[in-house]
């Protein structure tokens, strides 16, 4: 119908351009509006009665519009897949993708919002306005350490589910792999050192989640090396960070320090890790090295030294890909009304992803693939039952 | 797939309720991911070189996006259909529904946001903020006279069109009702005496639609008679308004006075005009009775006096429906990436509705039905023309 959709356009003839044209996604009615009878069904003054019903008792906005079942895919654009600070215009396209990832994983409805805005302040002010039109928020690409705020006081002013797909969906898909990874090298949590590159928002929620999940010899690097209260440049962010990871056990010093002996290197951070660090490593090493599209250990050195190594790529085996986890958290959350998306949800996806890979574990196998029919399935399950365990479900 | 569309719901058994069960509408995926390849294309890594590419030229949105074809309905729930301040979670169906007659009648993606603020200052900045996700802005349901300065603002800040539908969408139906009455009574706009009951938003932006068509002796009412400047309870719009109108043709006093001999009532203000009042006004008169569901004057009364008859409801002859206007007008508008919707985009869609009846003009077709097929396309071919007409088409 649109001139839009038929246009040439600047890149033709480019398979991913050309699969962009007109965007990835579109409304779709739910009701067929054949003639006037349908329309006062549907609009007025049929809908008047609905609006009149839900105004005295909000609870029927769950039964009566698609409010229940919508996420809003939230960015300001400032850290966008590894581009950076490419602003709201250019970041739609992750965030139409995230939305049909949304869809076909979890048939949530998604719906991108890119704000023209990076303040704070003026964030969390705009999300809570927007609030009565989602049945939840999918925080993304919002830079560190905004991010963190961001997210922590829209948590304490809405009860819908929010949630920082970058901390939160990467930490439950890592912990799902890691805990397989364990359990192939015969590792307890307990004996585990884990070095995490990058104190981003990645890294601070993988550190959190594998305390959580019993991992407590953690040292977390940036670009100066193991965050530790020793240091005197740590912003609030991560001189909190350095207070539940490497001032537990000590640790300090360069990343190659951190990774003299350790257990399990995850990377979410970019750059490289020099080959004779990584040959310091313990035996059997696990290392995952996420970062997009250049994995901090290219898999062929990795595989050199460690046991089982996985990455953010297709194109390698044990992909940690976030999709495995934010469309069967909605769906899990949705599906009982919760009011928030808690900690215990997010280990019970992690658990369900982990679980699902069964007697197929392998080192090339400790986490499902991406298009594994039974993952949204098993994760939004065990998300429910979480959330009905944590006393936040309404239904 | 999801619990909550199967749910039993309060008001089962209700065609109206059943209807809404899940709500009107969904988000479609319009690329197939059926595996890793289409995956790399949609998501990463693909997605990132069509973010790269909009980054350094923004003006790219407009072909890898879903951006220019969508239209935000946003409303913050204080004035919906006739029931008034019901808030944002009540308003969600009417803008559903607003969102469905968007896309059948225009092709046009509508997306409904309601906002949990009714201040004029924080709906601007809201506003602005969202925009770099939508192709247009369709205000919906906000009272006046806050709606006046909220649209005029946004429209001075944003560069997509900002459109407030129960202002100009009814103006543009009626104005193009009202062209054909007037052919079919012999009256030229110069001699023709308008009152119009109602001196909200629709009243407000009748008024102004009409002197821009030539229509001078106009008499706006509101509860306590003529909106003229020897009142002195006038809103600072008001007083706009009675210079515009009442002032020009030395109009006062009552609703009665001002239909005593007047040629047309068109009435948006809900209540009624009693017969004796009615039985006052021009041979020949036309009346457009537009209030729902209760016309102000009741079809079968005024047909007595009148000779053209038209309300806002589907089931009597003529139609006053806003949906002959908003999907036509910016599907027009986004088929030329207008930067506006201009006075003369609503003239020429107002154009386009009236000169459709054709020979079909009679006493009860003075404006074509809601689901004549001929409407969209005429409507949007015809704002396209004036928006490069008037200089705001950028394709």
């Amino acid at each position: 119908m649109s001139e839009l959709e038929t246009a040439a356009h600047p890149f033709a003839g480019d398979p991913v351009f050309d699969l962009h044209v007109g965007g990835k996604m579109a409304i779709q009615s739910s009701v067929e509006l054949a003639g006037a009878d349908e329309l006062s069904l549907a609009y007025t003054p049929g809908v008047a009665r609905v609006c009149t019903a839900i105004a005295e008792n909000p609870d029927l906005t769950q039964h009566y519009t698609w409010v229940p079942n919508t996420v809003a895919v939230i960015t300001d654009g400032t850290a966008v897949l590894g581009l950076g600070d490419i602003g709201p215009a250019a970041a739609m396209p992750v965030m139409e993708g995230k939305a049909i990832l949304f869809k076909q994983f979890g048939g949530v409805d998604g719906i991108p919002i890119c704000l023209d805005t990076t303040d704070t302040e003026e964030i969390i002010e705009t999300v809570v306005r927007l609030a009565p039109s989602f049945g939840g928020i999918n925080l993304e690409d919002i830079s560190a350490p905004r991010c963190f705020e961001i997210e922590d006081r829209l948590k304490e002013r809405l009860d819908i589910p929010v949630f920082h797909d970058d901390q939160h969906g990467t930490a439950v898909v890592a912990l799902a792999a890691l805990k397989n990874a364990l359990k192939l090298t015969g590792r307890t949590p307990e004996q585990t050192r884990v070095v995490i590159s990058g104190a981003g928002a990645a890294g601070v929620a993988i550190a959190k989640i594998l305390i959580v999940a019993g991992i407590t010899d953690i040292a977390v690097t940036d670009r100066r090396g193991v965050v530790s209260s020793d240091r005197s440049d740590l912003t609030p962010v991560k001189k909190q960070l350095a207070e539940i990871t490497a001032d537990r056990n000590g640790r300090k010093g360069t990343l190659a320090d951190a990774m003299d002996g350790a257990d399990v290197y995850l990377g979410v951070s970019g750059g490289t890790v020099p080959e004779e660090v990584v040959a310091t490593m313990a035996d059997d090493a696990i290392i995952f090295a996420m970062a997009n599209p250049t994995p901090e250990v290219h898999p062929d050195v990795a595989h050199k030294y460690a046991r089982v190594v996985a990455t953010g790529r297709s194109d390698f085996p044990n992909q940690i890909n976030n999709v495995l986890a934010f469309p069967g958290i909605f769906r899990g959350a949705f599906d009982v009304r919760a009011t928030a998306i808690t900690e215990g949800m997010k280990l019970a996806a992690a658990e369900a992803l982990a679980a699902l890979v069964g007697d197929a574990l392998a080192e090339d196998m400790v986490i499902p693939g991406p298009f594994d029919p039974r993952v949204g399935p098993a994760v939004s399950a065990a998300v429910a039952e979480a959330a009905r365990r944590d006393g936040v479900a309404r239904s």
